[in-house]
Parts: C-alpha cells; sequence; structure tokens
C-alpha cells in the first residue's frame, strides 16, 4: 500500500466511525483497528491526534458530498437536489439505519469552555456552507433572487439532515421521503417562477 | 428536596448534557455531579443505569417541546411553527451554541450490531414523531390535506433540527433565520391555498 492511501484509509475510516456513532465516541485507536491499520501510523500520518484525523475525516466527507453535487448541479437545481437526498438516504438504508452524516455529528459536540474549537467543527461548518452555496449558487443561475436562494439552499441542507436523523430514530426512510416531495415541488416552482416573470 | 424533584433533577440534568455533548459522552456519574446529586442516588432512582436515565431524559424533552408547540398550535399552526423554531434558537443562543437537541444528539449514535435498541433512541423517534403529528393535526384542523400536512410537518421539525446543528457548526444563527423565513412563507401558503380554494 501506498503512503498516501494508507493514510487516505485512516480518514475514510475515521469518517464511517464518526458517521456512525459520533466524535466523542471515536478514539484513534479503534480508528486504526476499523481501517486495519497498524496504531502507530496513526500517529505518524496525523501527529497531531485524533482531532487532527477527525477535521480531515470531515473534510474528506465535505469534498466527498461536494463533488457528487457539483456534477448533477450541472444539470440543474432540482437534479443537484434529488441527488443530494438521495446520497442521503443510500447512506441510511445500506448501513440498516447505522450511519449517518459525519458533519452533523461533529457539530453536536460540546467545546469544554475555554478550550479551542476543535479544527472537526470549524471543518464541519466549512463542509455546510459549501454544499448550501452549491446549491444557491445553482439556483442564482436559474434565476432565483440571491437571497432566497440562500434561504432556499440552507432549508435543503438542514431538512436533509435533520431528516437522516429522524429516520435512524424511526427506523424508517419516511422522513427523508416526506422531504424530497415537499423540497422537490418547492424548488421546482422558485425556478420556474422566475422563467414564467 | 422531595423524592419527585431529586429525580426530576437528575432527568433534567441528564437532558441537558445530552443535549451539549451526546449519549456516549455522557456517564451517569457526571450526570449526577452535574446535578450536584450523590452518585448513589442514580441507581436508586435508576437501577437500568444510564440507558434508563438518558430514556428518561429524552422523553423529558421530548414532553416539554410538545408542551410548549402544544400551546402555541391553539393558536394556529404557522403560530406552533414560529414558537417551535423561537424555542431552538433560544437554546443555542442562550448557551453560547454548546447546547443543541438531546433528541437528535441520541438519534445519531449506533447501536452494536446484535445489542438491543437503547430505550432513549426508542424514545427520540416518539418524540419526533409526536412533534410531526402535533404540527400535522394542526394543518389539517386549518384545511391542509392529510398527506401533505404530513409531508410539511416533517419537513418543519427535519429543517429545525438540521439547522441547530448547521448553527453550532457554524456559530451562527443564519441557517435557523433562513429556515424560519422559508417555512413560514410556505405554512402560511397552505393555509391560504385551503381558505381560497
Amino acid at each position: 500500500m501506498t503512503e498516501q492511501s494508507a493514510r487516505q484509509q485512516l480518514v475514510a475510516g475515521a469518517a464511517d466511525m464518526i458517521r456512525r456513532r459520533g466524535l466523542n465516541a471515536t478514539s484513534i485507536r479503534e480508528v486504526a483497528k476499523h481501517s486495519g491499520a497498524p496504531l502507530g501510523s496513526t500517529y505518524h500520518y496525523f501527529p497531531g491526534g485524533k482531532h487532527e484525523l477527525a477535521a480531515e475525516a470531515v473534510r474528506y466527507a465535505g469534498d466527498t458530498v461536494a463533488g457528487i453535487l457539483a456534477a448533477k448541479l450541472r444539470i440543474g437545481p432540482v437534479e443537484g437536489l434529488r441527488a443530494f437526498l438521495a446520497l442521503w438516504r443510500e447512506v441510511i438504508t445500506s448501513t440498516d439505519y447505522q450511519a449517518g452524516c459525519p458533519v452533523l455529528a461533529v457539530s453536536i459536540e460540546e467545546t469544554p469552555v475555554g478550550e479551542e474549537r476543535p479544527a472537526a467543527v470549524t471543518a464541519a461548518g466549512t463542509a455546510f456552507t459549501t454544499w448550501s452555496s452549491q446549491l444557491a449558487e445553482s439556483l442564482r443561475h436559474h434565476g432565483v433572487a440571491r437571497s432566497r436562494a440562500e434561504r432556499l439552499a440552507t432549508l435543503v441542507v438542514a431538512a436533509a439532515e435533520g431528516a437522516v436523523a429522524m429516520c435512524r430514530a424511526q427506523r424508517s426512510t419516511k422522513p427523508l421521503d416526506h422531504i424530497t416531495t415537499e423540497l422537490t415541488t418547492l424548488l421546482s416552482a422558485a425556478v420556474d417562477q422566475r422563467r414564467t416573470d
């Protein structure tokens, strides 16, 4: 295995553990085990320890989703929306509701007072901003006013993230299916409205 | 302190810890400390240990929100929506983005294969269903068709939960403010549409 792929495997392994159990419950020892890597290698690649690895895992997840979103948004905003929601549906169904979004998972853990904000939380904020901006940009490109585009894009990301958690708690895809119907109608109307102005 | 209030204090303390750091990172020892209760009392009130206490904490949070929602929904669905979103905005701003929703927090933690689903996760599913049903019922009462009411209600709960996480990651209330504007317009239109049919 090359240096690059061994390192990449640890990052992907950390992202997978975090999307399943959250940041606090993920230890560097278990990431190494989960990824089939020797424990020593984690400190070789990530001298900053768990928080450095977690930040990379969040960036990796953020970039992966951004890549899928960018490809589909080239067709149009509604296609981008559908791909974004289908992606999360695939995550929960392919893992029997055991996994969700690692970006959400790191966002909801407290930063002890006086301590620096973990780099992973900052990376999570950036991932959310990136996805929203991609969607907003596409909506604007299809004629939706800037402020409305920004609000709709935020609604899409927020609803998808919340729905994934609801699906896991309810062991049902219904929440994601419900929001897919509503958001598809909403975004289609926003784009069409402009066309008929 | 009465038996009832000592027990209640532990439940409220557990809900507060879970909404800040999640279920995995919450220990019964720290809940006792956080609540100013002797460790022994936690085992007295919750012989089932952490998972019993966590399930009660989720039910307590679920019921508290349901109570606020019910009061405001008596005025109307849009008023209920506004109160629901204002409540989450207050949680994040009053804690400097350190706390979110305990129901979401327990929903996104993996249940190890072969193990029973923690009662707290089941309670989380019930809380989400309760809030959605309350909103859907109010929308139906104001003339929105059953299936649409259900979808809109799910969208509201999902978007609020996701937006709280986004606010914490971005240290900004913008995500909640954006979805408040969009959802208010959407629900008002759904109710008005019926009125002008």
